[in-house]
């Protein structure tokens, strides 16, 4: 074991492509020795690390806690034999990220860290589709929240003005019906963004009772859902952003 | 008025010091003929577009609507004449950032627009202090909000696991009495960061009962206060990071 550990830097990817990081992330990187990297991070910043070892700690979805716990190993060994190691995260490090068991494990070990925030996927499904998440006058607050709980369950309230959804891809149909439940009218609108921030991002719009057939459209891809006044168009970029609507009652939005 | 029009790029510069900017955000920026920004972008940001004319449209809090039609003003003059106009917002555009009225001023008058996300306050508040916003388990709701209302009232309610409370520096003993009545127990753990981003970013956490007591160590700061699951330290990192803790109650963090 070395006297003298390395530090861990936390670095925020940015939910899609390479030029979403940050300055500081891309500069941290580029002093990498070891990044250790997710699933979700674009290939391109290989690029701005080329010197150092690249380990894919990959997962979608919900990992086991023995997954966890091999990351959180990595981690310590690899910041003890080398000066410099990133933790490279899709989107920002402490929304979804797991990022407090890695930040225990290191702090246990002894080990230094320092955390370089990213852009979250709800921010750029807003930027892609050009319809802020907090609006004058009634839209005031902007809730992040995974509908799925531990234990696979789907839940959904009704505490914002705006509420953003993670991981709630494979379950539009469930989120629809938990959203009705917890009393947002069947007309709310609601927007479903896959891969926010790629040059291949898709968004559909609906009203939150057909929520379930935006499923084959994003099918096996990462998607936020924004329900509320977040959710809806200015009026006039209605008209000007030629929003198409197909006969299938999926509306697809032309960015 | 010009037959083509330019565009206008909005580009969220991160909350704090210039290199917390994206990538794409940096690349735009070096390509705008004109950019209008808002006080609280970091001026170092100018050495990205020293060939642009920079203009201050900053303002600070509630602005009235004549300062925001001034602005909506400006965006569609220079975008008439320039081929590439950046308006250039503090933190992400999306969040707080009167994006919906620019948006709309821009379609009305036909002129294409592009966001480019950007970091926003409450993150790099987290990533300063290495409090994630959500936790395992307890924390899978995040909340971002303001707490005053356009009539200048303050509110506050007990929506998500992490509540984050923007813009609320200068009303920190009616936030905790809000947040009491709201019914969060006097102990819950609440953060204060002022100039998140910044490298004179402050941290300091109290009991939500004694949020009061933060106000003058953050006076006169742009200031987020988090309550809740992601204002508590993880149990090692409070031995690890020498948690300091002053005799008059203020809890300042040392990063």
């Amino acid at each position: 074991m070395n006297e003298s550990p390395g530090r861990v830097v936390f670095i925020g990817a940015g939910p899609g492509a390479a030029d979403l990081i940050t300055v500081r992330g891309a500069r941290r990187l580029a002093e990498a020795e070891v990044v250790l990297f997710d699933a979700l991070t674009d290939p391109a910043l290989r690029d701005l690390a080329p010197q150092a070892q690249w380990v894919n700690v990959g997962k979608r979805g919900f990992c086991d806690s023995t997954g966890q716990a091999t990351i959180d190993a990595l981690l310590v060994r690899y910041a003890r034999s080398h000066r410099c190691v990133v933790r490279l995260k899709g989107g920002d490090p402490s929304i979804f990220g797991r990022l407090e068991e890695e930040l225990q494990a290191l702090a246990d070990a002894g080990i230094e860290c320092e955390v370089v925030p990213g852009v979250t996927a709800a921010i750029a499904a807003a930027a892609h589709t050009q319809r802020p998440l907090t609006r004058r006058g009634n839209g005031r607050s902007v809730s992040l929240t995974t509908a799925m709980t531990k234990q696979g369950q789907l839940q959904a309230g009704r505490h914002a003005d705006t509420e953003v959804f993670y991981m709630a891809g494979r379950q539009l149909g469930a989120l629809s019906r938990a959203l009705r439940k917890a009393g947002w009218p069947e007309g709310t609108p609601a927007l479903v963004v896959s891969r926010a921030g790629w040059p291949d991002a898709l968004a559909s719009e609906h009203p939150i009772a057909e929520l379930g057939t935006a499923a084959l459209l994003h099918a096996g891809r990462p998607t936020v859902v924004t329900v509320g006044a977040g959710a809806r168009p200015a009026a006039a970029l209605l008209t000007c952003r030629d929003l198409e609507r197909a006969q299938s009652g999926i509306g697809a939005l032309a960015p």
